[in-house]
């Protein structure tokens, strides 16, 4: 009997090249279905996003999916190629959602190597990719940077091997993000939303409590990042990991952000439609039997049109710590040990008009 | 950096007002994917409630929702207004469905408080209230009293301050039961509902056994106290149920309710369609690990129209004791050490016609 | 009060006749929300059942869904006649699926029973059925034979008891293989695919290894198991199976096959349709908290039409081993005390042209 190689062992450092374009493969069409089940996981409330005729009421043609189950899904996309023996996701830039998606629509995804340079002790290396969220009609959906640390074939550069790092903006700009043509607020249905809370009432370097826990279970979060297509093994092989350096299954960063931002309805009712991602890093792993808190500040705002106004938050998710507190980077720069989560993003808010 | 107040708390036994009527928010439209995800939660079978060509045998459009998905999904919505910090869900009274739900169609509801009565040691209190399940038209579902324990802020009642305690019928009356205009059982497909039992079969006194047990895993309450955007705490914030009087995470009653339903198909074949809750009573709490068993006695039957007969059921869940010797109070009315459940509710069942 | 034998307690190797045709309750319509949560159960990821514009381009009118969540929703409509309280499930035989289910169709089951043998000590006794699976208006969906060891009410043979032993084919002739016809591979979306593996690339004697592990939580088996409909009690009641040979929940042999399958992803991304089940065993059991590996060897492959191939399959599933070295029987046929799952199928594969 001959042994194959057809099964796909994941890109080494490399293995990319500077400026290659990598389509990835296993387009996937969402459904209603998988709204239900991004519901049933986080916990989400946003009528915006689960109820059709708030949806309407705000000039949508009915709730599209949340822009976290897109960006999840082009993400889980990128893994295969970019990810699958990532030693870490470093960070995330210049991320924008492009178009709403709507159940029935299938989504497949595109990255290019913008950024390589190896680590100094030259076994791992860093990979920066633009990666592009698509429509099955060449649309774009969704865009976003994101840098991961994985494994290098050998220890020493190649000849002529040059690092090359991109210059990525702190932020996206608030001219750049996009909102659906039709969006409009201006009969916003705030007695359904869950509160009264407008654009006018966040202030740059407000700060919010989002009070509630929740504790994640091993089949919560395999059960996501399946759905998600995600097939990094560190989420999913426990007997692999008990040797690894935590012993365990490392819950996906994703679940983190969307358990935070579920949690972060109590307080910002109203900011439903995730528009950038400007940053994110996760700071600490989460493991199964943890209990997510989050709290979240205001960082900038801007109108975007009369009745559409965006706010530009911090969201930080904290583990078996309630966040009355606030728990964040010491005045050093240290992390707080309790902290997992440190997301920059822009959401859309009505304007009380 | 200012803290803000933007977070929900919930509201305490002071907050509530005779005769106020809340208007709950998030409206959630419910999907095909909703009615698979309750079945994979609870394993119900009926054939009605789950395929479509039946459920037009029986003169449907198609198959409906699980009336008891509709209750959650109601009861759901209520929990931030009503119970978010309740420590107990006392009791039902007066539910009666007043449609068929279908996939597409969004839910909200409403509370009227129709009774306040402050515990005699002052430091909390009762509240009733009579909740309507409403479509996006405005045309009710699905109406029910419940009274939940809540909180006081003050220990001493404020000046005036009086109990009102509302009246409530012992059970729905049988010429009250709302039945879908549509549905007749006279062309019911018997075998492919699993049983021959009619109504004619079931008596008044009968007791059955559902033979079956469920052990409820923590990821499996989770996932369907979320399916119906229920934000009690006490379901899911292990870290702060570590220090509370169980010591965990509660399973909310609802999942209970379904999953003792669910076996109850064993025996009630026929009685797909729940038409009113005329009273229940979480005997006991349900944690992650327990196993829960079922059984039911017949307490009143009555014919609704030729090919439409209600069976008046009493369920009771029982946990890790299995029910062939019916758990029941003793006869000094002392609660059954396993009897977690006891609901009293009306079914509707073909007649053999 | 009486106690009703209305409740179904399954048959005994007794109560099963030669010939006779059982015809399954609870049919059910099953929905593209149920293509997620399999997705999100098992992690599955081939286009053609999980992206419409995909399966678009190859003929069909959108993602049909799993051939392998129609056999479970089949099996599982069998289990409450055939295997509620079998001792195991032994073997499958001559299994073809015969069309495409998409959602929104309805599927039920049928059963004869073809063959019946008393165990040499009596007690419990062999039942082969050939069961169909079938859309509701009749079409045949789905066939195949089983048979399972079930107790036997009485330790002594009837009078007259006489064994039969059904003849079954070794496997389905390449030549009885049902595909769709409208399926075509001519232009077959390679890239979207994840490999460019054809059918010319595999021949008999290959063996893959799949590369990656999936360990199994208690609350996803009881998911996945809930969704199929099917209630052996085995796999749902910790409390009854505590007191068992194993003293714990057992994972439904379907589980290991779906994950299996969705693993053998990785080497055998363009076998997306499974067309036939040959034969296969449930080697040993899979309990939570296990983690499932697999490796396939080519059997067979057989041209099916100008640009569809089928390739004739071996899956084999291990617990708690990486499959590097291809976990098999030894010499003497003793089987591998890691293996729990060798099956033997066929799957359409496109002609590269």
């Amino acid at each position: 009997m001959s042994s194959s190689s057809k099964t796909d062992p994941g890109r080494l450092f490399e293995d990319f090249r500077l400026g290659e374009v990598i389509r990835h493969p296993t387009p996937r069409t969402l459904h209603a279905g998988d709204a239900s089940l991004y519901l049933a996981l986080t916990g989400d409330r946003h009528a915006l996003l689960c109820a059709d005729p708030f949806a309407r009421a705000c000039g949508l043609a009915g709730a599209p999916l949340d822009p976290w189950l897109v960006f999840h899904t082009v993400f889980g996309k990128t893994v295969p190629d970019i990810s699958r023996n990532a030693v870490a996701n470093l960070g995330y830039a210049e991320g924008r959602w492009l178009a709403l998606v709507h159940p029935g629509e299938t989504l497949r995804a595109s990255s290019e190597v913008i950024g390589l340079k190896r680590s100094s002790n030259g076994r791992t290396g860093v990979v920066w990719v633009r990666t592009q969220g698509l429509r099955a009609d060449g649309a774009p959906v969704l865009e976003y940077v994101r840098w991961v640390l994985v494994h290098a074939r050998n220890a020493q550069a190649a000849p002529g091997e040059e690092a090359v790092v991109p210059t990525l903006a702190p932020a996206v700009a608030a001219e750049s993000l996009w909102t659906p043509p039709d969006l409009r607020f201006a009969d916003y249905p705030w007695e359904a939303a869950g509160a009264r809370w407008a654009y006018e009432d966040y202030e740059p370097g407000e700060r919010i409590d989002h009070g509630d826990g929740m504790t994640v279970e091993e089949a919560e979060h395999q059960l996501a990042t399946r759905l998600y297509q995600n097939t990094a093994k560190v989420h999913f092989d426990a007997h692999a990991q008990a040797d690894s350096r935590f012993g365990r299954r490392l819950i996906y960063g994703g679940v983190v952000i969307s358990l935070a931002r579920a949690l972060s309805f109590n307080g910002l009712q109203n900011a439903a439609l995730t528009l950038a991602l400007n940053g994110g890093r996760h700071v600490a792993p989460l493991f199964a039997g943890d209990t997510v808190y989050a709290w979240s500040s205001v960082l900038d705002k801007v109108a975007l049109s009369e009745s559409v106004g965006a706010l530009r938050l911090r969201l930080v998710a904290a583990k078996n710590t309630p966040c009355a507190d606030f728990p964040d980077r010491a005045a050093d720069g240290a992390d707080h040990p309790a902290v997992i989560l440190d997301l920059d993003y822009w959401a859309a808010t009505p304007r009380r008009g």
